[in-house]
């Protein structure tokens, strides 16, 4: 079903990448060039957020752009807590590829030139497990459309048992919850290409368990 | 962004459809044929599906494709329980395009030839809303390759007060939840198109609320 591959600079950033070579490729990229990502592109990956499915179309959505640094470097400090607290007292992480991966993120998470904040409006309450399938399959078509933009980006999370403190930084009314953290730039050295994954067989069952 | 738009026939099957076109007309489509979906479609939404990100790469999800006629009838009558559960008290829900479309859905649940009930690993917990960003990306990907496909998709989890009822009548260890099932077939006089939704403006901020 893959079209054929072009060169690998337009299969980087290919506004008219094929759906199937588009999800077939887009994987976490981490390392990101500082120099400024187009708002155009900011708003078409906003743009393709909007288009996901969510509850009764309740739109339950907000997107907060940030360029600003030192709301970046805010964003990065709850990042850097809470990586300090999950390391407190755990062994060691083998030092795998991932992991340093992981670490380069935290290390220079404020580096990405432009991160987008997804929230979830809940009426205030804490959001419960369901209401995820409103807000993450927008945030997986802004990965997707990162990825057909030929740009790199992540979904964060890490930074969930600061919420409360990220929303008070950002002026975040208490009617919203912060689900992801997308940062976005240019990829430093890594690029797009089929994710590890276990084979389909291992995960797969008929009619019933 | 978009490609020059093929004709109609071949828009709503095709398996080259370029990510952009696929992300701008995928929306709910709940009238299906009864016609058999090739097993090939239904392991690439999959393969689509594994594509996704998890946190951590931990691929904590199971599919089920179900064909069964009376494993399909008793997903349907939770779903028809929820449905009479959610009415009771409330007032008459105006009877609008979108309402017709689910009660559509509802009441001819099972007639869908083929349903991927969506499972997340939780270890026997509750899953927390952020749990919900390991799997309903992953969700997205098999509604965007349905649409990929010409096929007729819906997330749905209305059946959720019956989720352990569900977990009962398939057999799923306890160490699992239910996350979504998506029934799919052929659309039936209904076809993809940009979905109706609210200008991106009214959703967007930037560098704080």
């Amino acid at each position: 079903m893959r079209r054929n591959k072009p060169p690998m600079q337009a299969q980087q950033a290919d506004a008219n990448i094929g759906l199937f070579e588009a999800i077939d490729t887009q994987r976490a990229l981490r390392y990101v060039k500082p120099d400024p990502v187009p708002d155009r592109y900011v708003r078409r990956i906003i743009e393709a957020g909007i288009k996901a499915p969510s509850g009764g179309n309740s739109q339950p959505w907000e997107f907060i752009v940030i360029r600003d640094p030192e709301a970046k470097q805010k964003l990065a400090s709850f990042y850097r807590r809470a990586w300090a607290d999950a390391e407190q007292g755990q062994p060691t992480q083998p030092d795998t590829v991932n992991h340093r991966s992981a670490r380069h993120l935290m290390e220079h998470f404020a580096s990405a030139p432009v991160m987008i904040l997804v929230c979830l409006y809940t009426g205030g309450e804490n959001p419960a497990f369901y209401d995820g399938s409103s807000i993450y399959p927008s945030v997986q078509n802004m990965l997707l459309a990162a990825r057909g933009l030929g740009l790199a980006s992540v979904l964060t999370n890490g930074w969930s048992k600061y919420e409360p403190e990220i929303r008070a930084a950002l002026g975040i009314p208490e009617q919203y919850r912060a689900a992801a953290l997308l940062p976005i730039g240019y990829p430093d050295g890594v690029r797009y290409g089929p994710p590890r994954r276990d084979p389909l067989e291992s995960h797969l069952h008929t009619d019933r368990w």
